[in-house]
């Protein structure tokens, strides 16, 4: 095999190219804290785009953006605790609030123990809710709806960057109604609004559906996900939408007064993506040269690399080359000029590793005669070679935009392939399907593609659902969702010989 | 006295009427957790406003964005204290990472105690060097400037809303550099953002200067901050900028190679402002009536209230608001149509404490003879009543970018006369000092409006300098700051006698 940028492929092991790709992606790196990340900043430049992509969306669907505290009263988690079943109990705790230098030593100092500990928030259900009951008097307080972006620690025991770590970044929705109905509209309205970011803004083709029972968040009535499918078959959930019928409001006492006077629980939904979605844009869209950004996430969607050899020739092609700069940035594009001082050979890799979409090259040929070379970076190679391309440069600048489009339509075309292809839908048993996965590998060492099994389901529940949800879990397998958009359903549930109501995906997950 | 929108006025109390603008004008409410506060959408868009504003200014001066770690361990903390004199120790301390449910009630769970508690970020000097640490190689890495926006916690015994709260959200530039002379480029060039910022943004006068040597970040060898005056005289540090040296550097270990391959260690800076400009915000431009915004800042610069009676002749008002809104949306201006099911009257007393520049009524006759009726919020009353005018709406659609400017620039001059105007020169002992501030109110009442005074200084160290900032403190008085343009001074410092060898301004403070 010929060389790539990345020292390990995604066939030799998936889990390492995942690692190579964050950090020879200069996307982020490990702390000294547990479980804690430092998010670099060619990472934070794409978590900005998913920001401000994903924010606008949340306020043209009338959301207003609050901000709430990071702590979190022990009494509320308590009280949550109380009424909902399953409640993780993960949490950073803060008992103290002064630490005292003990000769010369730093110590807690234990006159400054919190009489009540506070809980650094996991989720801000609880805070938020606590707000809502002091906000909605009336119906005409609703619906009540608020998201904040924030940062969540739930204290994992098993970390990986960006996928699964101890202090995460998020938006989360928090929302108010008067009834069921207005409220599952918001439920799935938000849900629409992940799929419809995720495949245009990510180009990561997602499925939309609803979780099973035992996978519900705890306290909701349902809970909704997209579901991505890896490059290596593995599900990545999302984001989710929960309907969370009235069982916040009675914990939290959210009333309002109807217009005919009577005092009625709310209906209330939360829904939440995170920077576990930038773990999903890798392993939707890297390859084994390293991480290829979709344009409308990439920090910056054309370098420019001229080709500096230290010498009095270089000053025309750096004039050469921001004039391009120019010409694209006055088109609204992130338009990067690497003048750093490495080698150009270095640079041209080093944001090949990076993904940007479009990297261009300036050497003494192009200026002189006025065009411009560049790379593709979703289609790097042809055959081994990298492929390179020159345009005249005023050609190049007036299709700049649509080059960009392009690209962004075919890693999603591409995504798009894997994901329909790789959906098996002919396994009628438990036992076909136990062969179709084989062995579980461990969770370090990745293993070979295996893609989603689409099965008859009966919607069985309690006891029955836990059996096969356990029977599943020692395969390493869980039931993704439901699909929203299917066809009627035939046949018999796999697991329970009874009538089938839907199809459910099952897969390995992250 | 006529009735205004608060239901107290700044001369009566201005600490209430603080509080009572914070609150009626829907910036931000107390929260059930000590310390921290729930920033409300109209707060949290006037802070949307600032990150976007000061964030293209951060990054325009070669910055790039990163996210490090929440929780700082112990261990660093110690290190820095060893290092450094003065180093707080209110801090939120992290000792557990489990809840256990014990006979129903939730408790730590003793198995989950760290082996080392974990700080919640007070500020990420410490964090961020580990990570420089690694980073810095070579003389070609630097300078190394990046910044982050972030919540910090600090565990304040008093608090009040955005002023002085226990989690507050801010941004935190650190940077690395060769040398001195360019780390201090760095710290007077990110004092210039601020001051700049501070006065075209926010409409916020500032005086940038040094701080003395006992109101330096501890750690630092030069501190500098801007320093702007509140309509009750005291002065509100806006912000501020460090020059560190190199005592990070060596407790941190940030070496480079020079260019002539000698270890060196690095000289860093760190800079940032925080939530606390929105109070400043506040105690600049709010007046009797509730919260005056400066148009840039402002999540909604023009509000249009129509005159909505609940009849048929609603239906041509609201599409003549349409109109209009759309009109002036299209100028990239931000606009709301106020449509919610609230009087009119209402509506137009809630946007005038809420600070909206512009609130635009349309009734009847405006529509009928397209005329539009507005009220600028910076000069809201004429003697008692409220000034309203009336436009063509050409003309007033015409002339709203050139409007907004100007309710800008009045705002701004406004709060220059006031600063330019109250800072007192001719004061030349201590006495005098004394009899000019009187005594000094308790830290909730108030008390009457004392200007800056501006003092000859010989720049005294050491115990002196101790000496003379507790005579200072009995009084509520510290100096602020030596501003950076001043005149040559003349006499002799007013506290030590010794010639001055510059001046520096005293006052009391948030």
């Amino acid at each position: 095999m010929s060389k790539r940028a990345l020292d390990v492929t995604r066939e030799k092991s998936f889990p390492d190219w995942y690692q190579a790709i964050v950090r020879d992606g200069d996307m982020a790196e490990t702390s000294p804290v547990r479980g804690c990340m430092i998010i670099k900043p060619w990472g934070w430049g794409v978590w900005e785009r998913i920001q401000a992509e994903l924010d606008s969306r949340i306020k043209d669907t009338g959301h207003d953006n609050c901000y709430f505290p990071l702590f979190i009263p022990m009494s509320f988690i308590a009280k949550e605790a109380e009424h909902v079943e399953g409640f993780a109990k993960e949490m950073a705790v803060v008992t103290h609030h002064r630490l005292k230098n003990v000769g010369g030593k730093l110590e807690l100092d234990p006159t400054a123990k919190l009489e009540e500990p506070l809980i650094v928030r996991p989720t801000s259900e609880t805070i938020i809710g606590d707000a809502f009951q002091r906000w909605v008097k009336s119906y005409r307080d609703l619906p009540l709806l608020v998201n904040q972006w924030a940062n969540v620690v739930r204290w994992e025991m098993r970390t990986r960057l960006f996928l699964r770590t101890a202090e995460f970044l998020w938006q989360e929705g928090h929302t108010a109604h008067a009834d069921k109905a207005d409220a599952m509209a918001e439920t799935m309205k938000m849900l629409e609004v992940y799929r419809e970011f995720a495949e245009t803004v990510l180009a990561m083709p997602v499925i939309a559906g609803e979780k099973p029972a035992n996978e519900r968040f705890p306290g909701a009535d349902n809970t909704y996900s997209i579901e991505a499918m890896m490059q290596d078959g593995k599900a990545l959930q999302a984001g989710t939408s929960h309907y969370l019928g009235t069982h916040f409001a009675k914990a939290q006492n959210i009333q309002y007064q109807s217009a005919a006077g009577q005092l009625e629980y709310c209906h209330t939904t939360s829904w939440g993506v995170s920077t576990r979605l930038i773990g999903g844009v890798i392993m939707t869209h890297g390859d084994d040269d390293g991480l290829r950004l979709p344009p409308k996430i990439a920090p910056r969607q054309i370098v420019i690399v001229p080709m500096l050899r230290d010498k009095p020739e270089d000053a025309p092609l750096i004039d050469y080359a921001r004039a391009l700069e120019a010409e694209l940035k006055a088109l609204g594009l992130r338009v990067l000029l690497d003048l750093k001082p490495t080698k150009s050979a270095e640079k041209r890799w080093n944001w090949v590793r990076r993904g940007a979409p479009v990297i261009v090259e300036i050497g003494g040929r192009d200026a002189a005669g006025n065009n411009v070379t560049f790379m593709r970076r979703d289609r790097l190679r042809d055959g081994d070679k990298v492929a390179s391309h020159m345009k005249p440069r005023a050609e190049f600048v007036a299709g700049a935009t649509a080059l960009l489009d392009d690209i962004q339509a075919s890693l999603f075309a591409e995504a798009k392939a894997r994901l329909d292809g790789n959906i098996v839908t002919n396994i009628k048993s438990f036992d076909e399907m136990k062969a179709y996965f084989g062995e579980a590998a461990g969770d370090d060492e990745g293993g070979a593609f295996k893609g989603w099994v689409r099965v008859a389901w009966a919607r069985p529940e309690g006891p029955e659902l836990e059996a096969i949800a356990d029977k599943l879990k020692a395969l390493k397998l869980t039931i993704r969702n439901a699909p929203l958009v299917q066809d009627k359903p035939s046949g018999k549930c796999l697991f329970t010989g009874k009538p089938a109501v839907e199809y459910v995906l099952v897969a390995r997950a992250y």
